[in-house]
């Protein structure tokens, strides 16, 4: 792709203000190095390498087994003016040359720490995630299970019986409909705020759990300190909380506790933001009427752990977020944020 | 329940044109005979008897095993002036006294035939249905299917992988967004209705057959002759067609042959209204991308029938419009449709 291309597309720009100034002489830049730690097949690589032209990928010399893992530092990192993945936090911190890092998960915490909050504040260092390509996804997969309690999937899935059997009118009158009940969503991001709008057509009652109400969530907030008392009669508990230290082991026995006997739990947020051993006990007693999980801690479970075989904790393996084309999602947001950084514009999934 | 308070419920009804002339006088109406073959539990009853009175249930002499056999002619039938549940074909074709039936299912198949609809008109004898009851329950249920399907849930809930391996990447690309997707609805009732309200947050291409499109339906609608084109690029076939002659088998080989590879296929509606051997054909080919049914013919299928085991058949036993107090809705929704009776007002779900 040759630099006039990429002139025509910025000018193209749905993005640009057409009305204003030209857009800043990004060409008069220099060439930057965006040090790339997540691994792409051939064309998406070739996808990410045309969309910075004439900005150039640089490679660790060593790669990540997983996006969840620290790969530690890499000698290339050093170079970067930014970087795209799940790049080691020493290696960000010891950087000078660093100015933006865009974290390939919607999840952050690695990064989420007072030190490193502070070390990006005073250095000026921008931190995008990439919640905008999971949120969708991770929003119908917690929708999909809601749907899966109230219809009774699974068991429903495993039933063969004549009608009006006892087991038939038993598993028809076990079954629900969403419509008209009440959901507390812990935590308020881009699949909150998706699902809000998934459930619109159900009339159920919304609120949610904000460190900092902002007014604009289109549903009733509240702190988490009034959480007990909201918890005590809803009907659904939805878990979308980062993992951080104010969140770790955030549903505990106490508040399982304070949850209306019978609901149901789900967590699409991080599995350390529960209390495995309490959810457990709440599970087995039948106050906790169901738990469906995507998340756990750790993933996957260890083999024989309870969770696995209590009847009414249903477990995905972190697939909430997967879609079809994945890395090119991920690779079109970078590049969507990539041009607006080369404008100096705001940043999307801007966190830190 | 004294004549009085009916006739102050009649006049508190928001039903009630109140700028109009009196309300009928139905106290003028004899005492009417509501033949019940459907079985309830004492406190259900009592509230249809409390409902109803002055006028009394009369009930069968014989009771039916389940609502979808017929249990034959009863001799307490010819006494009925109405019934409701499942009442003999030939019972209702021999009484000169009945003059509405409401049946307790959505499903009318047994009454659905030219006979009967032509005894029906010729005799002034009004048929309703219970749709009502069942379609925020079907909608849902047949939703959860295309959830389920777009996030892999059946798999999903059997595999425990670590992040980045294989099977985990191969999970995660082959679970899908609905988001933008594309689906055919088979049939346009009560059911399809909410189906496209519960849809309406996912941008999804709808598109509705129907036999006599009323353009009322809120999506666009097609005749049968157009199903084939349709049917070649949408990425989900829903069916909630009743049963009756023109749509036994109605999904057959041809049909399913136009279907968009790797479409999912779902039944809501009858299962007489699909092959079964040219369903199962379609899904070992891989054809057909899978099917979720909730109904299928027979009910249960038998033992060893291969629908039960192809591994991208996903059925549940006919509990898609169960939910709780069930027999409650039914009887309330008849008790709405008798005051409306009484007043000699259009009925609710009428069909014939």
């Amino acid at each position: 792709m040759s630099l006039t291309t990429i002139r025509i597309r910025f000018l193209d720009s749905a993005k640009l203000d057409r009305a204003g100034a030209e857009p800043p002489s990004f060409l008069d830049m220099p060439e930057l190095n965006i040090f790339c730690d997540y691994r792409l097949e051939p064309d998406v690589l070739k996808l990410l390498q045309d969309g910075v032209a004439p900005h150039r990928i640089i490679f660790p010399q060593k790669t990540a087994d997983t996006v969840l893992q620290n790969p530690g530092p890499d000698p290339a990192f050093a170079q970067a003016d930014i970087a795209f993945g799940q790049p080691d936090v020493r290696s960000i911190l010891a950087s000078s040359r660093l100015r933006w890092v865009q974290v390939s998960t919607a999840g952050i915490t690695r990064y989420d720490t007072p030190d490193f909050r502070a070390a990006a504040r005073s250095r000026g260092l921008i931190l995008t995630n990439s919640s905008g390509v999971f949120a969708e996804a991770c929003a119908e997969h917690v929708f999909t299970f809601m749907l899966a309690q109230a219809r009774q999937l699974p068991v429903a899935l495993q039933t063969r019986v004549a009608h009006s059997s006892a087991a038939w009118a038993h598993l028809r009158a076990e079954s629900r409909c969403l419509k008209g009940q009440s959901v507390v969503l812990l935590g308020f991001g881009a699949i909150a705020a998706r699902l809000v709008e998934l459930l619109a057509p159900f009339q159920m009652k919304i609120s949610a759990m904000r460190r900092n109400p902002k007014g604009d969530e289109g549903v009733p907030t509240f702190t988490p300190d009034l959480l007990p008392s909201v918890i005590a009669t809803a009907d659904h508990v939805v878990d979308i909380l980062p993992e951080n230290a104010d969140s770790r082991h955030f549903i505990n026995a106490e508040r399982l506790a304070a949850i209306k006997p019978g609901a149901i739990f789900y967590n699409i947020g991080r599995g350390a933001t529960v209390d495995q051993t309490a959810l457990l006990a709440s599970l087995q007693s039948g106050h906790l009427g169901a738990a469906w999980l995507d998340v756990t801690d750790p993933e996957p479970l260890p083999e024989g752990h309870p969770l696995l075989t209590v009847p009414n904790c249903h477990i995905t393996p972190h697939t909430g977020g997967g879609h079809g084309h994945e890395a090119e999602s991920l690779v079109r947001h970078f590049l969507e944020n990539f041009r607006l950084f080369l404008q100096n514009a705001p940043l999307r999934d801007r966190v830190m």
